[in-house]
């Protein structure tokens, strides 16, 4: 099997079938179990297709914001996923994240590691217009969870409406009209008991 | 809440939450079960992008074939995962998938619901290079779980050599170098008894 650079990408995708072992804190909708990483990322490309139209930039790549989702979480086969409100582990979370993005992305040939890591930083510095529409969808997805969950880790962990606010409201960079509508969410959760006031 | 389209949207972004409980046979390389069909199919997206310059059509659209992987296991949740060797559960397939797709797309607003119709009919018929390239790597996805799990549903089906080579030489049609690689992997796989001769 002469083709190194073949061996090298199909060793970066079986190393990448770890992410479907990374859990998240949300439920999945039915409630069975706890989401992970990988299909996380899968329902969240999706959505970056279906929900286009609400970005806030209307002439962006969308193919480019699926790339991004299809690859933000990979850090984390290394580094684990941290609770958006565990106080402590995200100050932690950077430096263990680039180290893993330094062992897995450089797996692949050198100009594919050099692409998922620019995508990578991209995601993680939240300033080009696709970066922000997938980070707004990074919010959306989990509140959705926990809301047609009655509540969902919300209510495990006993968090109140400023928290989620705090935590959500950069959806108005990427996607307005999404925010608008995760806000009435909020409220509602708030006033139906599934989220402190 | 006064935007009937997103909210059909999120409904049916809600209802695709179901695809992470469809099993398929295909263990995860670490073994602890089995996989579902939304990691799944992020597994074939990032694969789509990492693999794109073996598809045997050079000028085709990559962000269409990962619409394609995206999408094409969704009337599964309706109709079930069936096991590609299991000859009597194959005749039955397609008039429960077609009645999932009627009910599962139909959620979506006319327009993408039209779309995701349109995207999956695609994958089905197999015919243009965009399809044959998705179907490509729907193949070699769990072949290489299989390979890497000493067999994984070869060994526990009892499948033979020839059973794999009829269900995975389409890959010639949409990436001949990958199916190159798969056939040297058919052999060695026989060699190790991980796949009866």
């Amino acid at each position: 099997m002469g083709n190194a650079r073949l061996r090298k990408q199909l060793q970066f995708i079986l190393e990448i079938d770890k992410l479907k072992t990374i859990l998240r804190q949300s439920p999945l909708t039915d409630q069975s179990r706890k989401e992970n990483d990988a299909e996380h990322s899968w329902h969240l490309a999706v959505m970056a297709i279906l929900l286009s139209e609400y970005a806030k930039e209307r002439h962006m790549d969308i193919f480019h914001v699926v790339k991004l989702v299809l690859i933000h979480d990979l850090v984390e086969i290394d580094a684990g996923d941290t609770f958006c409100y565990d106080k402590i582990g995200n100050r932690e979370k950077q430096a263990k994240e680039t180290q893993a993005a330094d062992r897995i992305f450089n797996i692949l040939p050198r100009d594919q590691a050099g692409e998922i890591r620019a995508l990578w930083d991209e995601f993680e510095a939240r300033k080009t217009p696709e970066a922000c529409f997938a980070a707004a969808l990074d919010r959306l997805q989990p509140l959705l969870h926990n809301f047609h969950t009655q509540g969902g880790t919300w209510r495990e962990h006993d968090i109140h409406r400023q928290q989620v606010i705090q935590r959500n409201s950069p959806m108005q960079d990427g996607a307005p009209t999404l925010w608008e509508y995760a806000e009435k969410l909020i409220d509602e959760a708030v006033e139906k008991g599934m989220l402190k006031e």
